[in-house]
C-alpha cells in the first residue's frame, strides 16, 4: 500500500522548501548563512565587513530581505558578487523571510560561481525563528545599545544561533550593557555558541569573526 | 430582512475587540497609548520617564507585552499604579499584542482609578502595525543608534504614529544618525506627526514629550 504523504500547514511546507534550498547550496558547495537581528543592530554593516574581511578569494552572494525598500541592497551591490533583494511586503509572512522567498532568490544567483551566500533576514527577533530558509548556520547579531536583556526577552533566536555577534562595541563606554549578564543569559540557552564582540564602525573585533567563518568555509 | 453580520478573519475579529477595549477606556475616562518600537529602543525606559514626568497627580496603569519574561513589568511595578504582564508565547500572534490580550489584561486593571494606560507592545516594528488594541494614540519610539533609515524600511509603523520619540539622543555624537534625513523620511509618510528627541538616560528632552501628553490628558 502506498504511503500517503501529508504536508501539514505552512511550517511543514516551509521545511520541505528549506531542505531543497539546502540541497541547492550543497550541490554548489556553497555555505549559506541566515543573518538575523533586531532593526538597526547592523546586519548590513556586518555583511559589508564580512565581505571585506574575507577578501577577493571568496565569492559572496547576498540575499537582502526587507519589508520594503532596496536601501540595504544598494549598500552591498558594489562589493558582493551578486545581490538579490526580497521585499516581503504584502505577503502573509511579511515579518520574516520564508524558504519560498529564498528559493525564488536562488534562481537569480549564480550559485555555481559562489562560495558563500549571506541571507540578511528582515529586522525582527521573533518571526525569523519560525522559518528555516535552508541555511547551514544561523547568525544572530545583538548590539550593545539594545541592552543586555535581549536573550531573556527573545530566547528562541539566541537558543538557535550558531554564532552571536555583539555589534557596536564602540558604544560600550556610553551605554548600560553588562557583558557578563548577557553572556550568562545566552549560555543558559545555548551552552557552546561562540561570541564575537565587534564594531563595524571601527573594525575592532571583525577579524575574529572572519577567521571563524573562514574555518567554516574550509570545512564545508 | 435582517442584515447578516460576518466577522471576516482574524483582523476583523481583532478590530471588534479593539473597539470594545476603546469603549472601556472611554467609559473610565482613561487615555490609552500603544507604545511600539524595535527591541532595545527603550520602551520601558520611556514608560518609566513618562510616569515620573507626569507626577503623582496622574494615575497610570501599565500593560507590558513580551514574548516571555517579566523583566519589564518588574522595572515598572514600583512606580505604576497597576501593572499587568502579557506573555505572547505560544499564541499564533506571538510577534505582537492583539486586542484579545489587552481585553484580558483590562479585567485585571482598576480602570476606574486610572487616568492613563501605557500599553508597551512586543519589540517589533512590523507585526504590531496590523493590530489595533483599542488605544487612543500610537506612539513609536526610534533610537539614535538604530540609524536614520528605519522609516524607509518599516514605513507602516511610522505612517500610523501619533507621536514619534527619538530616544538615546545622548548617543547622537557617537553614531551616524542624520536627524534631517530621518525627519524627511517620516514627513513623507506622516506630514504632521510631532517628534520628541530625548534621552531617557540623561532626561534631556523628556519634558517636551510629557507636556504634549499632558495636553492629550487634559483634552480627553
Amino acid at each position: 500500500m502506498k504511503k500517503i504523504e501529508i504536508v501539514q500547514g505552512i511550517l511543514d511546507a516551509n521545511q520541505a522548501t528549506a531542505e531543497g534550498n539546502r540541497a541547492a547550496f550543497d550541490n554548489s558547495n556553497c555555505l549559506a548563512l541566515n543573518i538575523m537581528a533586531a532593526p538597526g543592530a547592523g546586519k548590513t554593516s556586518v555583511v559589508l565587513r564580512t565581505i571585506e574581511g574575507l577578501g577577493a578569494g571568496i565569492a559572496t552572494g547576498v540575499v537582502e530581505g526587507d519589508v520594503v525598500s532596496t536601501v540595504d541592497a544598494e549598500k552591498v551591490r558594489d562589493v558582493a558578487q551578486a545581490v538579490v533583494q526580497i521585499n516581503t511586503k504584502g505577503m502573509p509572512e511579511s515579518c520574516a523571510l520564508v524558504a519560498d522567498m529564498v528559493d525564488a532568490a536562488l534562481s537569480k544567483l549564480p550559485l555555481a560561481e559562489l562560495d558563500l551566500v549571506l541571507i540578511e533576514n528582515v529586522g525582527n527577533l521573533i518571526c525569523p525563528t519560525e522559518f528555516d530558509l535552508g541555511e547551514h548556520l544561523k547568525i544572530v547579531i545583538a548590539s550593545a545599545p539594545e541592552g543586555d536583556d535581549k536573550p531573556l526577552k527573545y530566547p528562541l533566536i539566541f537558543a538557535d544561533a550558531n554564532a552571536i555577534i555583539i555589534n557596536k562595541s564602540d558604544l560600550l563606554p556610553y551605554v548600560d550593557f553588562d557583558m557578563e549578564a548577557f553572556t550568562k543569559s545566552v549560555r543558559d540557552l545555548n551552552a557552546d555558541v561562540p561570541f564575537f564582540p565587534m564594531s563595524c564602525k571601527t573594525g575592532e573585533g571583525v577579524s575574529a569573526w572572519v577567521e571563524w567563518l573562514k574555518g567554516k568555509l574550509d570545512s564545508k
